[in-house]
């Protein structure tokens, strides 16, 4: 009955299969192992073109590991101001890049807008010496709002991004449920649509611990294995970490996770909005739930030993919730029925009450 | 047959076995788990004081994480110009530092020796402001050429270190080995000599990817948790590297694992040495072999499927052989088998052949 | 006639004359001359406190430096959106500090306020490892937008910076001229209003290429001389920079020249903004003046030879004009004539004319 | 009578009056005065070629920008270990690079040997992910020990730098005495002979601080503007350190003061190695002398007033003495005097006496 986010969550049973039988026998260190050496082709089938990929352990990893070949010690890199790379990295890709500075664009639902982009970057200052260079853009799909970036939005900020010769990343750290959401091919979303540099997330979705960095522009890839080496995220055991992204992308594991996962927070957002006093934050299209509740029925669902977090302050009646490859249905079912029963408690008396404290 | 190195191997038992024990339900992410929060209270009972120990997956994150805090941008550390950290991490401690550079001593049989720091410490510029200034002092235990240091050497190194206001780094990426063939207490051969951090490291003998940072002068310990979060080194699922080190050092896994390697490094230098043309580099006191053996021998060895490194150069006749917690007996006594029958050929006639060509 | 800037001009003559003294016989390097030896006596007079400087050559290199010793690279520092460190630097506080961030605010007039900055730290994400950590509040004095801070304003922005364990930064480009603007001490606006470290710039008001270090905080100062060398930061012939200083420091020119720019700003923008159409953007409390003008007058001023800059885009009809210490007032007399004269024309006329082009 | 560095003279008279000369008008900045543009063709003429110059005030500012082109973050830079670059900048090239590796050679008379360069390219991991990879070469022309590379030497050097992809660089900061010693033309001894990117010195021979960091292989400085500004190297009032550089190169100032600072050296050198127990260390080809002489000589001279350094170490008999652009013909012959004088004392009894303190 945890829904603080969908790290909380274990190893999927097929992931965890997979590393058993890697497990047998010997195999060369470093990638030089046959999982690891097969991950590439079955990466390129899945994105339906050549592909470059590199295993990491975390998605932070992933994602400045990324950057840093794309934006010098003195570029810009344009995100969203509450992406994951600005805010919950402790500044990683400043330390990767070796200090190129994050500029934030503030779009609605967690999105950057092309228009927005298109903007900023007419008067980034390119070319002139006391400003730092215009690098790269990164958005985040799923993005941290739990909303989606559709093909076209993504087109359309790839064709900004390039008119400026900048080149686009995508943190995918829920890469999956966005796909699912879209009932798009990976491909679509992706490469056809300009992204040059994928965050491919496992982690969160059911494996141990494993990301891809993709590279669809392949030429960005040149050095990023000695950055990899140096940062100490190339694992000498590799083939654990290989092992969980093919058994990740077999069978469709990780698009039936990402099903279960959006078909749950769909599930529970259906019931949440129809409570008096709840209202969604933002629209749920993909694994998680962005919703005010009233604080009576917040306050009983935690009596009841539901955990998740109230969002952006411990006194916030926001709440978010996650659900992931493993959320059970009756724990959905549980979760409405609780907060229902809270509900009809006269809330307008709870919140008196409060004010009188 | 592969005695390329430990870490081909893959995971031990017992480890593999608290990896599906750790992924029972839902837990916290972030090290805000069970298995992790009890990892410090064991690490102290192991080594008998309080010590602060962080969970990482490599032995490079590991050993450049704790040196970030061991040495300033502007730093000097001293080790081995054969040192891991010198010589095979693509200038990680470097990129963790900030910059600080490795000041390399050439002491024989992989070993820095205390006089020689202390000469060099006389002379480091400490002070003067056009210097790189004595940060840190990192040793290996056991040795990149499979040696040991002594309790003595290290309290000799730790002295000197110290009365220069340095810090005392040790990097124990086979420190079990080094402890099974001291025949001491981790805690002797650690902070009772004088090491401030250690590189305690499991993945070379059992497990799949942990190495844990123990800091047994925890002021240095202060500013780690934000170096390893935005080094992307902090784990989500962090309780899937706890319960690898959880398990590795419960009920002496660790020091049966290394006991059984070293035991067949023994046997196997035992039985090599006894060849004719066989020159032993170094003494064998962990779980590695530095060998030179007669090229008909080992163009033998390769020919019947064993395999391992030719040490330093395709045509050298040097070679490393190492040793792990899973090899097994038959091979050990396969590789003696078929050396000494190549070892009866007139080497003479093989090597006048191959002049020939 | 160029009011582009006050770092279009030369050198005072008292400190061409000092130069000019300096390079009499040989002096040893680095700053064990004579005149580099006694500055800091010199400044702790100046500011009635023992203060430790360093003298650096360019504004940029003082702020970075001062920053590097105050943030550590996991770091936050607090600023205004449109500070020079933010926006001017090309990233040389991320370059310096290893790449900590630099977290914005937007109060007006280009002026950070203590009840924004209480807010902002409120939320700062502090003790929490996926955050990059609260560390030094920036201001500028006088401000980017030639607006000047009050002492009460700047001692509320320190009492808030130290209740959070903060230091506090003073990007002095400009502090003289904020000095006579205030009409304080140098002491009261600095340290004992709260400021840690303070960036002391001649360059603008006279110098040829000269600033401090100043630490009111002398325990941030520790590592400074290591940062300065290790940036190619220490003169070799360090007697040069200490001279410009000194001369700076002596008979109050720093005082005078500074005055001398604030009465001709405080002439200039007086005139203009009697013109009809003008419209002055901020207070002018410095030497810097910013004025929407109509688009008739500034192209009759480009027309007459007069230089400045259009602000923010070369279609924008804000101005930025500046005054310096040899600031002729028989110019300022001329440009407030011309803008009077192409003021008298009939502006709509003009426009018309434009548009049909 | 200071004979400590080149660095203890004032600026050449010439220089002195072009600094004088620019101070006249307004002038834009940062290089957009007509000084600073006409830069670029003055030296494309000295060296018979179009070059790229960027104008800095240090030597370390410029070594440490320049190789920051040359080598990335992951990159190894070979040189002499006695180096300024290794020893006497405080780890300003892995500041500036992000962490490259400084991989030393220890040649002769303080230069590298393109034998020797081979023969640890040949072993130098290019292409393996373990190791830092192999990007530039550096070069010190004069070298530290006074030495200076032949037409032949800097070419063989080249050859090996090049035929492994790597880059050329050559530290002049003492470049102009290394011109004047062989008697060729600058050209023959950079680009012609393969240098890519120089550090050409004016600082220590008459500048007052100013450097020149010249591109024969353009494609290398792209960002190099970028990495000046953010390192605070870029000057606003630029027109000053273009005027110091102009000035060196005009009417053969930089050759006719280098010139006579060798033939100091060179009067002194033969004076010195007269005198019994005298021992040339190197020999002498700039304007740097190492000389072992006895005790009883050095505290003579001592004595009377000159001043040098004991080069490494308080004890050392071994004297370094510089001569510069200014040095004076009559010190000079009252040095030798002295140094005769002290030297027909029985220096037995002058070392006795000292035994008996």
């Amino acid at each position: 009955m945890n829904f603080c986010s969908d790290n909380v969550t274990g190893v999927a049973p097929e992931i965890m299969a997979a590393l058993a039988a890697a497990n047998e026998g010997a195999a060369m260190p470093y990638g030089n192992d046959e999982c690891s050496q097969r991950l590439e082709a079955k990466f390129s089938d899945l994105f339906e073109t050549a592909v470059t990929v590199f295993p990491v352990a975390t998605g932070s990893a992933a994602n400045a590991l990324a950057l840093s070949v794309m934006a010098p010690p003195f570029g810009a890199i344009y995100c969203h101001a509450e992406s994951h790379i600005n805010v919950d990295e402790c500044g990683a890709p400043e330390f990767y890049t070796g200090g190129a500075k994050l500029v934030t664009l503030t779009g609605s639902h967690g999105k950057i807008y092309a228009a927005d982009l298109a903007a900023v970057l007419a008067r980034s200052g390119a070319g002139v010496v006391h400003h730092v260079q215009p690098a790269a853009v990164s958005l985040t799909q799923a993005s941290e709002a739990g909303t989606v970036y559709s093909v076209d939005e993504v087109h359309d900020i790839a064709e900004i991004t390039h008119a400026h010769s900048l080149s686009l990343h995508m943190d995918g750290a829920r890469f999956a449920n966005a796909v699912v959401s879209l009932g798009c091919s990976p491909a679509d979303i992706t490469w056809r649509a300009g992204v040059d540099v994928l965050t491919f997330g496992a982690t969160k979705n059911g494996a141990m611990a494993a990301e891809g960095v993709v590279f669809f522009n392949q030429s960005l890839a040149e050095t990023f294995s000695y950055r990899r080496k140096r940062s100490g995220h190339l694992f000498s055991k590799m083939r654990f970490l290989s092992a969980q992204l093919e058994a990740y992308i077999t069978d469709d594991l990780w698009i039936r996770n990402a099903a279960h996962a959006n078909q749950m927070a769909a599930t529970l957002a259906a019931g949440l909005t129809s409570l008096p006093g709840a209202h969604l934050c933002h629209s749920v299209e993909a694994n998680e739930i962005f919703i005010q509740l009233p604080e009576a029925v917040i306050e009983g669902l935690v009596a009841d030993g539901f955990r998740f977090y109230r969002w952006e302050g411990e006194h916030s009646t926001t709440l978010r919730l996650v659900t992931a490859f493993n959320t059970r249905e009756e724990d959905v079912t549980a979760f409405l029925e609780a907060a229902r029963r809270y509900s009809t408690v006269d809330s307008h008396t709870v919140l008196g009450e409060l004010t009188t404290v």
